[in-house]
């Protein structure tokens, strides 16, 4: 019989949030835009249909010197990947054998676990202190990569650049991945580090403000001497010709960027004002989603079920630390009222 | 300092064939196809792109579905990956531990070297025998995975289906992989032996038949057990929503791959019998390329020169058993005839 690697065997794979059951659904479980991409992103994607029967540029250049120009780095300091998950899984393969050990905070991103269960590495989940404050004295020892996410997910929480600073210089052995799939509802970030550290990389998506989920768009930013490693384990045409196109456009139109965070930001606020006005304990949040802490887990799985009864879709994670708590992204204006409408102490 | 594993710091990235410099070359060097793919490709692609802004179906199923009519077998017998290079690594990651072994052929496909060295696996690299025929007894001892490339890349060689069993059944304890990536101009594929082995995964693009070497999707194509534990090591979200939906309307328009297909066979045996009356060694080809002999690496070297310089790209490997060798894609037929008016003997 042919042997699968004993870690594979093991491991069992990711599970997301559940895609929505049908088109009625108010879907707010898996942080998702719930605005539309702007309107260039499909325009450049048909113009690129026109050369599908060719490679794309391997390198994605186009879209690296936008993503470039829009973060004041040199596109040698920027890596664009099928996803900010492919680009995750890039670190594990470039930094760690088989046995070698990663840190990650938690509870945060859990994708991490699938990708360190999938390389044979241990994986150090360190506990947040009190409400999600990063610990003092991390023990980082030995380890060959260090996650943050920041913003945090799925707590919304934001490290100011002072502690992100002192995490980077707490582990000058190990790269330090910067996770910020949700720094522009935050603007905050930490890719000018890269100027004071080689140890860094800041991850990006363009799931989450680009409104781009299903292009499957990422990009790490770091020195060149962590990207010329990395750069050997990319897949080599990693980035179809539509998904460059589409995120290069998306990247240049600053413009619809900011309208469009800007009003998730705006909402976001109203819908924290409004629970914590009715008694909810809420999170501050930097990001596109809330989080939401109930008096019990009983208490925070029904109301993730009685809102799914009405057709809102919420994320219930049973998790240690956590399992009281239910989050909700923050969709338009609209989903919102809908949502508040269906909590508890509500209006409808 | 960040620690670099040892196998990623000893390689080097993979080198494919040059991208086209001017707009005005002949493009004959990557085996892309020189028909568009199907209108409603691009059609489908422009639907999908309403909506970006979700995650896409993490299976593929609807590709999935179409990939299995079409080679009759079961949809969890399929699993879409981005581009078919991502399926080949996904196969290193679940099979090979570092320092285990994994056998190809050669001459062949060269990335299998790239993703062996990204697992730090020793690769047999076995010779094909004169002209390129498969070894009688190859020695298959401990090896996780062999390759086979049916058509072989870049002999154009097509490998019966007693001999693909022949392969199968002398490595019950290895996957075998059987790369189909020019499968389309042959007309023959081992798929139907996944009803009599339980090792065998079929690999397949629609980089090369379908005209979409730009959109990055791969099939592969094995029984459950198999595609169990790699479907853990996939990325989660893999194909992006425009892939998935192209591709899923290239699989379903058989009429316009059956007319391009027809048109680039006929075109490659005129060239073939051209080529062959002009006194050229030129290999019989089930796939779009021709592999033709010269009378020495230099020769060779010169020919892929000259063409260069009228503008006219093809492949020259500068490799042991095929230095002497050029490749040359086979485009339409007004590509040909200026590749013929230019090679030596040409009536230009």
């Amino acid at each position: 019989m042919q042997a699968t690697r004993e870690c594979i065997r093991n491991m069992t794979g990711y599970v997301p949030g559940e895609a929505a059951l049908s088109p009625d659904i108010v879907k707010l479980n898996q942080n998702e835009n719930r605005y539309p991409p702007s309107p260039r992103v499909a325009e450049a994607m048909r113009r690129a249909a026109d050369s599908l029967h060719l490679y794309p540029d391997s390198t994605s250049t186009a879209l690296r010197e936008a993503a470039a120009a829009v973060h004041s780095v040199r596109p040698e300091q920027v890596m664009a990947t099928n996803g900010s998950d492919e680009m995750l899984r890039i670190l594990f393969h470039t930094y760690c054998d088989p046995g070698d050990a990663a840190v990650s905070f938690y509870p945060s991103y859990t994708y991490n676990n699938t990708l360190a269960a999938m390389y044979g590495v241990r994986h150090r989940l360190i506990d947040f202190e009190g409400e999600f404050a990063l610990p003092r004295s991390p023990d980082l020892a030995g380890a060959k990569l260090v996650f943050l996410c920041n913003p945090n997910a799925p707590t919304g929480t934001v490290f100011p650049e002072s502690e992100v600073r002192r995490l980077v210089e707490a582990a000058p052995e190990s790269v330090v991945v910067i996770d910020e799939a949700y720094a522009d509802f935050s603007g905050q970030t930490s890719i000018p580090l890269l100027r004071d550290y080689g140890n860094v990389v800041v991850v990006r998506t363009f799931s989450k403000s680009h409104s781009l989920a299903g292009l499957r768009v990422g990009l790490g930013f770091a020195n060149a001497p962590l990207l010329a490693e990395m750069e050997k384990v990319r897949d080599y045409y990693n980035l179809d010709r539509a998904a460059q196109a589409g995120a290069e456009a998306a990247l240049r139109d600053g413009e619809w960027l900011k309208r469009t965070t800007g009003q998730i930001i705006a909402t976001r606020e109203r819908t924290l004002r409004e629970l914590r006005a009715r008694g909810f304990r809420v999170y501050d949040s930097g990001a596109n989603f809330l989080l939401l802490r109930l008096e019990s887990p009983e208490r925070a799985e029904r109301l993730w079920r009685e809102l799914r009864d009405r057709k809102i879709l919420v994320r219930y994670f049973n998790n240690r630390l956590i399992a009281d708590c239910v989050r909700v992204s923050v969709g338009t204006d609209g989903d919102m009222d809908a949502f508040l409408a269906a909590v508890p102490g509500g209006t409808a």
